[in-house]
C-alpha cells in the first residue's frame, strides 16, 4: 500500500531559507499576513492531504466517474464530495483570492505549497478546485464589476466551480479553427452552440453550479477569421434565476489515468453566455487562465515525483535482495546474506535521479510563484514587469521539462519496485498513468517548446535576462566564500552552451529578417525551421540549467547553515550531496542537447511526408536463395 | 481506432539486404529450407497478425482475464482461444523447433520476424506461445530423452503450453532466497510445495495442459545454501495419467497493462515434479530459458515501437493544425490555412526518434537472432562460440536499452496525438501501458546493466571483441567508397568513448584485484562500486553505439542500392536520411552518458540510507517574520 507524508521540512527550507519568502511582507496587500496563519494552513492542509485526500486516491482511480446519460449528470467517486466539503470548510478555495470577494488574500507562493500537497495526495481530486482557480482568474482580470460581484464570491467559497472550455474535436493547439458559435441577443447576452471536448471537471456533483469559460466565435460578418475572431464567454450551468442552462455533458472520456476526474465532452445548445472582456479578444483572456494552469501542471509533476520518490524509497529501504557487486569477491560468495536494495548503486541512481530533480523543481516552482506575487502586487511598475517576464519565460520550461520528467520519475520509482511496480496495489503504476496527462494538457510539450523559442527567445530576449540572474547568483555564491567551485563551474559550462545557442539563433534571425526585407526570404525560413527542430532540445537545455541554478542556490544556503550550526549536519549535508549528484549525473545531459541543437534541422525536415511510411518497393522476396544479379 | 500493417518491406530489407540471411543456408540443418516456405510463412503470419490478433488487442485489454476462485481456472479474453487455435493450425508454435519432435526446424532469425508481428499486433496474446518456447528450450537442452519424447511434441504443436516459475514474494532478482521446497520420492520424482508469483500465462484456457518449469530447493542436508542449491523441475498441470497435479492459480494480478495475459500467483502443494538437468544446477538451466526470454522482451520493444510509430504517423498525416513557424512571417498571418501536423519540425522529431531507433533495433535483433542460429548450428566450434559470445553480450544491452526506449517511444507517439493520445479509443495509451512491463520483466533493466558490466565486460572482455566487429564494418563501409564519412566519424567518436570506459574499468579492476591479493581490498571495492554506479549509463552508451553500428550497415547497403538502381530512390534514400537523423539527434546522448560515467560513484553512494528521507530538523517554522539570528 502506498503512503504519503507532506515534506514540510523541504517546503520550509525552500520558502524560508532559500527564497526568503518573508520579503513579500513588504508588499502592500501582504502586511497583515502572519506566521500563525501560515503555519496553521500548512499543518491543516498536510493533515487534509494525508488523511482525507490520499486515501481516496486509489479508490477514486478504481471507481472513476459515472455518467448518467439520461439525467446528463456525472457522479464523482465515493468520498470525493465529502472531501471537497472539508476542503471548502477549511477556506482553501479562497486562500490566495481577493479579500474583496471573500478571499484570504494570501500570497500565491503559499498557495503553491498547499497545492503541491493536494496534487501529491490525489491529483484527480486536486484538478476540481484547480480548474476553478483558472475561471476565477479570468473573471477577476477581465470581468465587469457586476460579473465579479455575481460570480467571484461563490468561486471563492468553493460553492461553485469553474472549467475552461477550449478544445474541440477538430482543434486543440490551433484555436483559430474553433467552430462554436455565439449569437448576440438584444439584451447584450449571447446564445452559444457547439461541442467542446476534454473538459476537465466539466460536469460533477461537488458543487451546486459550474461556471464554464468558453471560447467561441461571434456570428457576425465583422468577426475576423482565425484566432483574432475568438471571444471568451462565461456560460453557467444554472443561470441567475436557477434555470438549467443549455450546456450538458454528452459523455465522459475513457482515459489512461486521472479516473477520479471527469473529462467531459460538453454540448452547448443555445446556451446563455456572457462576454468576458472585449469581443474578439478571447485569446488574451484565455492566456490568463492558461498561464497559471501551466504552472499548475508543472506543480503536478513535482507532486507526483514527490510521492513516487517517497514510496520508492520506502520500498528500497525495506526490500532485501543480494549483495551489491562491490561486496562480492566473486561468484563463490553469492550466498552472502541479502541486504536492503538501497545498498545497490543503481537503485540509488534511480532514487537520486528523482530526488535531485524534484527538489530543484520545488525551488524553481516556488520561486516562480513568488515572482507572480511580485508581478501582481509590487508597488513599482518596473519591478512588476521584470517579475512577470521571469514568469513568462519559465512557465513553458517548467511545464514541458518537468512533465516529461514526471513520467520519467514515476517510471524510475516503478523500477525500484521491480515487477511489483507493475501491480496496482503498490500504487506506482497509478502515479505513472496519472502523470502521463501532464505532458499533454494545457498545450503539449512540443507547443511549450515553440512558445519558448518563438515568443520568449526570438521575439523578446527573455532568456538573456534570465541568464544574467543566474550569473549574478553564481557570482554571489563565489563571494560568500562557499566551496562549491565545481558546481559553479559545471553550471557555467551549461550556461555558456545556452547562451551560445540563444545568441546564435537571434543573430541568424536578425540577419534573416534583414534579408527578407530585401526580398530574400530563404534564410529567415531556414532559421525558423532550425528553431522549430531545435525547440525541444533547447527547452530541455534551459531546464537543466534552471534546475542547476536552483541547486547552486540551495547548496549555497546549506553550506552557510552548516558553518553556522553543526547540529543540523544531516539535513544540510544531504542537500549539498544531492546537489553534487545532480551536477554529476543529470547535468551531463546539457552536452547532449547542445550537440543535437548544433546538428541543425536538415535531417529532421529532409524526408517527405510520403516517405515516412514503409514503402512498397522492389525489395526481393527471395531471402534464402539469394537473387541473382540482374 | 488504431491499425497495424506488418512492415514486410523493412523486414525483408534487413533480412535479405543488410544481413544476407541466405548465408544460413550453408548450415547443415537449413539446407532444405526454401524461399517459398519462408514467403508463405511471412505473408500468412502477417495476415494472422493483422486480421486475427490485432482486432483482439483492444478488446483483450478491456476485458482482461477472469479467475474463477472456486474452480481455480482462468478464462482468457473472448476470441483468444479461437485465435490460438488458428495460430497452432498454421504450424507456428513449432516453426523454429527441432524436426525430431515435429518442429519445422526453421532458423531462429525467421522466427524472430514472425514474433515481431505477433507482438505488434497483440503483445498480451503473444506472451502465451512466447513462454512455451522458453519451456521448450529448457527441456530440449537439459531434459532426458524420455522427457523430450514425452513433452516436446505437444509443445511443438501448441497443444500444451509452458511457463517459467521463478519469482517468489520475497525474491525476484536474488533467486538464492527461494523457499519453494522439493522432496525426493522413492521413484526419483519430487513433491514440490511453495508459492510463485508473477507467473505469466500461469493458468489459462488455451491449451489442454501446462508445463511449469519451477525453480525450487531440494530438501536435503546436502543442498548448498543460496543459488548454488537451486534445481529446476518440470511440474505439469496434468500428469501422465491425466490426474490434476497440485499446482493451482491462487489469484491473478491486477496490473497496469497486458491485461489479456494472465499473470498468476501459483500455489504448489505437494505437486508432482520431475528434475530437469542435474540437481542444484537449476540456475544454469534457468539461464537457457531466460536468455531467449530476454531477447523476446527486446523484441516486444521493437513491436510496440513499430505499432506506436505506424499510428503516430497516420495521425500526423491526417491531423490539421496551424502552420509551422517557418511558414509564418508573424502573428498577422496566424489565420493561414491549417496543415497536416507532420509539417511541424517538432512532430517530425518525435516520429523520427521512434523510427530511427526502431529500425536500428530491428536490424540488431535480427542480427543477434542470426548469431543464435550460427551458435546453435554451425559446424565449426570456434565460430559457434564466437557467435554465442556476441549474443551473450548484446542480449542485456538490447533488453534494457530497448525497453527503456519502448516506454519512451510509445510516449513519443502519444505526444503526436496530443490530448487524444490519453484517450483509450486511440490505442496509444494501451501500447504505453503494455510496454511498461518490458522494463521490469526477465530481470529489471538495472539488473541487465549489472549483468553487462559484471559478467560481460569485467569478467570476460566481450565488449572489446564486439568493438572490433564494429571497427571492421566501418572500415568496410569506407572501402566500399560509400560517402558516409560523417556518420562513420560520429560512430567512431562514440565508439572511442565506449572503448575508453571499457579499458579504463578493466585496467582499474586488474589493479584492484592485484592489490587485494596483497591484502589491500580498498581499490577493488571502489572499482566495483564505480562499476555499479556507471552500469546503466555504460549500457546506454553501448546501445547507442550498437544502433549506430546498424545504421552504418544499413546506410551502406542503401547507398550501394541507390547506385545500382535509381528506381528505388525513395525507399533507400529514406534509409540514408533516417540514418542521418539518428546520428544528428540520438547519437549526441553518447556524450552525456560518457560524461556521467566520468563523474564516478561518489555522489551516488555518499548519502546514508537514513538521510535519503526527508528529515525532521530545526528548519524554522517562521516564514513570514524572519526568525532573528540566535
Amino acid at each position: 500500500m502506498p503512503s504519503y507524508k507532506a515534506p514540510l521540512d523541504d517546503m520550509r527550507f525552500v520558502l524560508n531559507e532559500v527564497l526568503n519568502v518573508s520579503q513579500l511582507k513588504s508588499l502592500p496587500d501582504f502586511e497583515s499576513v502572519d506566521d500563525a496563519t501560515i503555519n496553521e494552513f500548512l499543518s491543516q492542509t498536510a493533515k487534509l492531504a494525508e488523511d482525507v485526500l490520499f486515501p481516496l486516491n486509489a479508490s477514486g482511480d478504481r471507481e472513476g466517474c459515472h455518467h448518467d446519460r439520461d439525467a446528463k449528470t456525472v457522479t464523482t467517486p465515493k468520498g470525493f464530495k465529502d472531501a471537497y466539503d472539508q476542503f471548502c470548510a477549511a477556506g482553501l478555495p479562497g486562500f490566495a483570492c481577493d479579500p474583496k470577494y471573500g478571499g484570504l488574500g494570501m500570497p500565491i507562493v503559499l498557495n503553491t505549497v498547499l497545492s503541491e500537497m493536494f496534487c501529491s495526495a490525489n491529483m484527480a481530486f486536486a484538478m476540481y478546485p484547480g480548474l476553478s482557480h483558472g475561471a476565477y482568474n479570468a473573471v477577476h482580470v477581465y470581468g465587469t464589476d457586476e460579473q465579479k460581484n455575481k460570480y467571484l464570491p461563490k468561486l471563492v467559497t468553493g460553492e461553485w466551480s469553474g472549467t475552461m472550455c477550449l478544445t474541440e474535436p477538430q482543434c486543440g493547439t490551433d484555436l483559430g479553427l474553433i467552430k462554436t458559435r455565439a449569437v448576440k441577443q438584444p439584451d447584450g447576452t449571447y446564445k452559444i452552440s457547439g461541442t467542446k471536448i476534454f473538459i476537465s471537471s466539466g460536469e460533477h456533483d461537488l458543487t451546486s453550479n459550474i461556471l464554464h469559460l468558453v471560447l467561441a466565435r461571434i456570428e457576425d460578418p465583422s468577426t475576423p477569421p482565425g484566432i483574432k475572431g475568438i471571444s471568451l464567454f462565461l456560460v453557467p450551468k444554472f443561470t441567475g434565476d436557477g434555470t438549467r442552462n443549455g450546456i450538458y455533458c454528452q459523455r465522459i472520456e475513457e482515459k489512461m489515468g486521472i479516473h477520479g476526474n471527469s473529462t467531459c465532452e460538453m454540448g452547448l445548445d443555445n446556451a446563455y453566455g456572457e462576454l468576458i472582456g472585449e469581443q474578439h479578444k478571447g485569446m488574451r483572456a484565455m492566456f490568463v487562465m492558461m498561464n497559471e494552469a501551466r504552472l499548475g501542471v508543472a506543480l503536478q509533476w513535482l507532486s507526483l515525483s514527490e510521492i513516487a520518490y517517497q514510496n520508492g524509497l520506502i520500498y528500497a529501504l525495506d526490500r532485501k535482495q543480494g549483495q551489491p557487486i562491490e561486496q562480492k569477491a566473486g561468484d563463490e560468495n553469492l550466498s552472502k546474506p541479502a541486504v536492503s536494495i538501497i545498498a545497490h548503486p543503481d537503485v540509488r541512481r534511480e532514487l537520486l535521479t528523482v530526488k535531485s530533480q524534484a527538489e530543484a523543481a520545488r525551488a524553481l516552482i516556488y520561486w516562480v510563484s513568488m515572482q507572480l506575487d511580485i508581478a501582481h502586487k509590487h508597488a513599482d511598475e518596473k519591478t512588476r514587469k521584470k517579475a512577470q517576464k521571469t514568469v513568462d519565460l519559465l512557465i513553458p520550461i517548467m511545464k514541458a521539462h518537468f512533465t516529461d520528467n514526471a513520467v520519467d520519475n514515476t517510471n524510475s520509482a516503478m523500477q525500484v519496485f521491480g515487477g511489483h511496480g507493475y501491480i496496482k496495489e503498490h500504487g506506482m503504476e497509478q502515479s505513472n498513468r496519472d502523470a502521463r496527462i501532464t505532458r499533454l494538457d494545457e498545450g503539449t510539450n512540443g507547443i511549450q517548446a515553440l512558445d519558448l523559442i518563438g515568443r520568449k527567445v526570438m521575439k523578446e530576449n527573455l532568456l538573456g535576462k534570465y541568464l544574467s540572474i543566474i550569473n549574478r547568483d553564481v557570482v554571489e555564491a563565489a563571494k560568500a566564500g562557499v566551496p562549491l567551485r565545481m558546481l559553479c563551474r559545471l553550471l557555467k559550462s551549461a550556461w555558456l552552451r545556452l547562451w551560445f545557442h540563444t545568441y546564435w539563433l537571434r543573430l541568424k534571425a536578425a540577419a534573416g529578417i534583414a534579408l527578407s526585407k530585401t526580398g530574400q526570404p530563404k534564410l529567415l525560413a531556414r532559421v525558423m525551421q532550425d528553431a522549430g527542430a531545435m525547440s525541444t532540445d533547447y527547452l530541455k537545455l534551459a531546464s537543466v540549467v534552471a534546475m542547476g541554478h536552483m541547486w547552486v542556490k540551495m547548496a549555497t544556503v546549506a553550506k552557510l547553515r552548516l558553518a553556522e550550526n553543526p547540529d543540523t549536519r544531516d539535513f544540510y549535508e544531504t542537500k549539498v550531496k544531492t546537489a553534487r549528484f545532480y551536477f554529476d549525473r543529470i547535468m551531463p545531459l546539457a552536452a547532449a542537447y547542445s550537440r543535437s541543437i548544433c546538428r541543425g534541422s536538415k535531417s529532421t525536415m529532409d524526408i517527405s511526408p510520403d516517405s515516412f511510411a514503409h514503402q512498397q518497393t522492389t525489395i526481393a522476396e527471395k531471402s534464402w536463395t539469394k537473387p541473382e544479379k540482374a
